[in-house]
């Protein structure tokens, strides 16, 4: 694991590593700061390990302060990266947000399996490392690690100067979570009558920049320029274009954790969905069966303006934009229909914006959008 | 979790996702392929979960044939990737065996804790899916979870044509393993008199691939020579240069296990080693702790031809060459004395190629080559 990686100084005067581009000195350096940030993520049950090769991270912990015990513990781990959003946040030089939109990739994820998310590590591959890039990057994954409840419990930083143009680079992360079998989401299905809720997004999230960019680049909009579709309807401030399309991605594991903990025992959550590449019908169509179809009313919550300011100035199409954009809705919980205001409120009280979006009905495992 | 990724057909006429450079159908035409390849690694403990945004593994596993449980059980978790070795297999254009390499340095760092290794997660970043080269580099790391014994549980390809020049990709991954607390390997230090034996290396595996490949750029080396230093002196047989830098890494996963199973209850095993950048003195120092010394005998083992070729003509320095490259030990495990030769022959009755390169003193933490 290279954040316990160690060398030493060397003293060859022939063809040296360093010659090479590769800086091992320099690379230790930054690996050295990297330690007392992810000690900012540890709870107790990370177990301390100096000059480890990997994280060691308790899944069973019987002290008395913070008993955690699992009858039948499933794994839940899956993989993902920021795609190019990293390019925007390079152009504009912001890098410590980049990181959150990492974690939040992958523990919206792992959140819609019923798991608590414990740990997450990051690859993060660069020409070169320039320390204050590396360090403002970590600085979002640890910040991201923080709002999900989660440890960064190790990583690896790779240079890579031939594969990598000098500023740019490649961000992936990994998160590992847990569920008791019983509470397992892939154990339940939406019923009939059932009704969605959606939780709104904090904008584009991380999916789609690539159509964002080239919209942007075709249409002449500059990152700099505060256009009035952007202006916040509650707030009346107009951000930046820039500012608003690297807004990081909401992180939903508190309050959906805290969801699943209220209702331990009645099945009150028949499904989830984290909203990404393929937008709302894409993803909610991933977790419906073939026995129902879910229909969405488009017009119950708000497109937010840098999605409506898109669509406008490039001409694309409300289906495409649909299918490669989340539109506002960032995650949706399916809920028995008894439980639903109960919790809307819920969540709205752990700060989430809650949009009732449609309801399910007896079907073929369609999402249908009005 | 892009493995199961699903999107729908557009038929827009204004500005698309696919006129921007990525295209969800043959993205998708990848993807509906990798899940056969996943399930080949897939064992009981696996959950089937279609459509899922996260891949599910049980931990403990009551059925009877399989019966698996843990006291108290210690996750482990390390990410990496294969650094520039990626640019000699795409000039090679020799894909199906960077897999290996990947699942290699992951795995090999987990069980260093003690671990057995669980399952694995990859990250495949490319500028635009193509079938052939996906399909051959994911063959790898399905192959290397076979010979770990690990699931591939899930992973990501994401298209980053921004980032990346045709033909260019970047492949991390991530590695989760258990181990019982009581058993984990940072719980125990080396004692003086202890015995250090080091497992032969394949090659250069994964490490220092940007020095390597600057050596034979400016020696005028060509990876399809037959040079007389990489004839293997068992074979008599000479592999092109190419060929021999590329060869995946040892996974020394089921041999490490094995070892642990067969010594549950006594305390063998003090230490070991997985020899990545920083070479045998930078990885076992990091084991060593602060009362002992390790003494190594380097000319215990033989140094694989194709690092002595590149020493020589690229004019590197000893010194240089053992700080960056592995010399023929990938793996040490450090032994109880009177355990030594049992421990020994019992891995070279699993296959490995076993030295007994040094031992253990009382000193500071440091590595002594001699």
């Amino acid at each position: 694991m290279a954040t316990t990686a160690k060398s030493k100084p060397s003293g060859a005067s022939g063809m040296t590593y360093a010659a090479a581009g590769i800086d091992l000195e320099r690379y230790d350096g930054f690996i050295d700061t990297l330690g007392g940030m992810l000690k900012r993520t540890h709870g107790p049950r990370v177990i301390s390990n100096p000059g480890g090769f990997a994280g060691l991270f308790r899944l069973d912990y019987n002290e008395k302060l913070f008993a955690r015990n699992y009858r039948d513990p499933v794994l839940v781990a899956c993989s993902d990266g920021v795609g190019t959003k990293i390019k925007v946040a390079q152009e504009l030089g912001i890098l410590h947000t980049i990181g959150i939109d990492l974690v939040a990739m992958n523990v919206n994820d792992c959140i819609v399996e019923g798991a608590e998310p414990l740990f997450f590590l990051d690859c993060l591959s660069v020409p070169q490392v320039d320390q204050r890039q590396c360090a403002a990057i970590m600085s979002g994954v640890v910040e991201g690690c923080r709002l999900a409840g989660c440890a960064l419990l190790g990583g690896e930083t790779a240079e890579m100067g031939d594969l990598f143009r000098p500023g740019d680079f490649d961000l992936t992360g990994f998160c590992v979570g847990v569920v008791d079998l019983h509470r397992a989401m892939n154990r339940r299905s939406p019923e009939p009558g059932d009704i969605v809720l959606g939780l709104a997004s904090s904008g584009i999230h991380s999916n789609g920049f690539t159509l964002a960019r080239k919209v942007i680049a075709d249409a002449g909009l500059q990152l700099g320029e505060r256009y009035g579709e952007l202006t916040d309807p509650e707030t009346g401030q107009t951000p930046a274009l820039g500012e608003a399309i690297l807004t990081p991605t909401r992180i939903y594991a508190e309050s959906i954790v805290k969801l699943g903990r209220a209702y331990r025992v009645k099945k009150v959550v028949t499904a989830m969905a984290h909203i990404t590449g393929g937008g709302l019908a894409g993803n909610l169509e991933r977790v419906l069966g073939d026995k129902v179809d879910a229909h969405i009313r488009t017009s119950s919550w708000p497109t937010p303006g840098v999605l409506r300011l898109l669509q406008e100035r490039g001409g694309v199409e409300e289906a495409e934009m649909r299918r490669v954009f989340n539109m506002g809705i960032g995650y949706c919980v399916v809920v028995r229909p008894t439980f639903a205001e109960a919790v809307k409120e819920k969540l709205e009280r752990m700060g989430e914006r809650v949009y009732t979006i449609g309801k399910i009905t007896k079907g073929k495992g369609r999402v249908v959008e009005k």
